[in-house]
């Protein structure tokens, strides 16, 4: 449960301290960001409607604002991801620009000491005011640290940051996560040494706008040219999306530690934001994305309900286990549970839209 | 919904109609086995009755064998599908083995004609003996025709058919149904021309073992080799799924038309569904689908029923349209519906498993 200290002075719910804390973040004060998304990551009814009601004073105060530009980034393990945003993110508070950056990645899923680690490794950018780090919300599943993830995103852009920059390490489905809540999206990887896992997770390659290969520097340039090469021919196959522009996805080289091809990662960044927000693919994808989190969500709190369900909750173990087994089909387990839940005599088929 | 005319006579939830139905079906007649598919597509509570008590039957008779090899194949239109499927099916019903095809395409991604025009194009097969063509079931949505092929790939192998071929034209979500419900998975592209719409769309690459171009034939001949080669480099930076061999995926190219490469399709099928088997990654992969598509067929009741409850019903469409707009968050929109379908007051916070 998130700790709201004596310090932070635990919220009433009311509407004036709410209104107050509303006032700070649009004024892009960190301070009140960091509470409100603490606030926001607590799961406690109390907590929920606090968030809910500071969310509609936002939105009443017109700081709703979706100017942010909002980056995915993935990069496993070893690519050099913190040496990325620590260089891309300097690079851009040079230009003036306010940026979060925000790590997602369901605590299952990592690895130990991955959320401290990633905040001093940046060790430049976590001193930078005109930065803002904040590690993964905790939470055991993909569903739960969406929901964080997607509210700290908005918040983020309440506070007026510039640039959202929304990294994972990508374990389980988190890059689809991720790609679901920003605008463009990067892939980061290292130079390919032939190694069977260096190879792109299924289903990744698909989503990136961009293929950034990193560690073009010294005796590695040569590889991450080739590798960087590969991944441009790969990238050709894959059919456009409907409304990108000619040169996307791409894939480059870069050397982060060096900081060389950072600003060509940004400019390559800012040309495809232009191009989305003047042909209205955005707003649109934006819309698609919140739709698509609200049935996501009324699924998960749906399918939460039932599976704690009395009745339900004494069966579904071994009905997933007979199901696994063949002693029932699917269809026969499901319509099982849902008489369970639906108080129906069985089976229960609840109206089908598909009258077949 | 299912016409079951009075030359199938409507069966009684009589056990020993149903006892008789899976005798039929587990000795292998065809008209049986259509007979049970079209019984398994209707929505009717009673036809769903008879239908789990006809799996109950085919289970008790031992007949729910797992023998036959599930093979999706997705090929968009103008790849030479159908030519593919009648040159493959008719060699292997030549070696003696029996072939069962199901289409599977949501009507409401099909164009005119394409239900009829499959069974019509295979002209050979279609009155070959050993092979049961079956066109898609009807429904509108995904979840629906996903449920119906299942339940038809299941008793296609209680009817003792060898090979199950699962076949899509490829529109919206079809592939990954397809892949979650076979044990191989081909894709079928033709030489690529440099049309945009030639790419593979977006997510199915990666599902693929195997990419199959055809039309390797005559002066399409040199394009087919360079797109296959091109593939076959694409494939060679996904990283393999733990357990395949090492030349899965590969990329081949073949003339159906010539029926050349056919035999070589089959070959490599059967070698990497032998080593899934020996290896136990099939039963592992078919203990997941199942279990999967029981926590997907639980999802998609409890969906429905939350949908069609009255009160949710009256506000949702107005709720989907203001998170659109961002008028509210779409976790809000969500805790309301969730309110009014669970009968809380707001909001409304199901025990979440993540307490943060």
């Amino acid at each position: 449960m998130a700790q709201l200290t004596a310090e932070t002075s635990p919220l009433k719910p009311n509407e004036t301290e709410i209104d107050a804390l509303a006032t700070r973040i649009a004024a892009g004060e960190r301070r009140a960001l960091a509470r409100a998304i603490t606030l926001a990551e607590s799961t406690r009814s109390d907590h929920r409607a606090r968030t809910l009601a500071l969310f509609d004073a936002l939105r009443k105060a017109d700081a709703l604002g979706d100017e942010a530009v909002r980056i995915g980034l993935s990069g496993a393990p070893g690519v050099g991801k913190s040496t990325f945003i620590e260089a891309f993110g300097g690079y851009l508070t040079g230009l003036g620009k306010r940026v979060a950056v925000l790590a997602v990645d369901p605590s299952s899923s990592l690895t130990g000491g991955s959320i401290l680690g990633d905040k001093t490794r940046m060790e430049l950018l976590s001193r930078d005011p005109n930065a803002f780090i904040r590690p993964s919300p905790s939470g055991a599943t993909l569903g739960g640290v969406a929901r964080r993830s997607r509210e700290a995103i908005t918040l983020c852009g309440a506070a007026g940051f510039d640039v959202v920059l929304v990294e994972t390490v990508g374990v389980g489905q988190s890059e689809t996560m991720v790609a679901d809540m920003t605008d463009v999206f990067l892939l980061l990887l290292a130079p390919g040494g032939g190694d069977d896992l260096q190879g792109v997770k299924r289903g990744v390659m698909e989503l990136a706008d961009m293929v950034v290969v990193n560690k073009a520097d010294g005796d590695l340039k040569p590889a991450a040219e080739r590798t960087r090469a590969d991944y441009a021919g790969a990238l050709r196959l894959l059919r456009r999306r409907p409304g990108d522009p000619e040169n996307i996805p791409a894939a480059m080289s870069i050397s982060a530690l060096r900081a060389e091809g950072v600003e060509e990662v940004w400019q390559r960044v800012c040309v495809l934001d232009d191009w989305r927000r003047e042909t209205g693919w955005r707003d649109r994808r934006r819309r698609e994305q919140a739709v698509r989190a609200f049935e996501a969500e009324v699924e998960r709190g749906a399918l939460d309900a039932l599976r704690h369900h009395p009745k339900v909750a004494a069966e579904w173990t071994a009905l997933e286990l007979a199901v696994a087994n063949g002693t029932i089909t699917p269809e026969g387990a499901a319509a099982h549970i849902l008489a369970l839940f639906l108080g129906h005599s069985e089976p229960a088929t609840p109206s089908d839209p598909d009258k077949g």
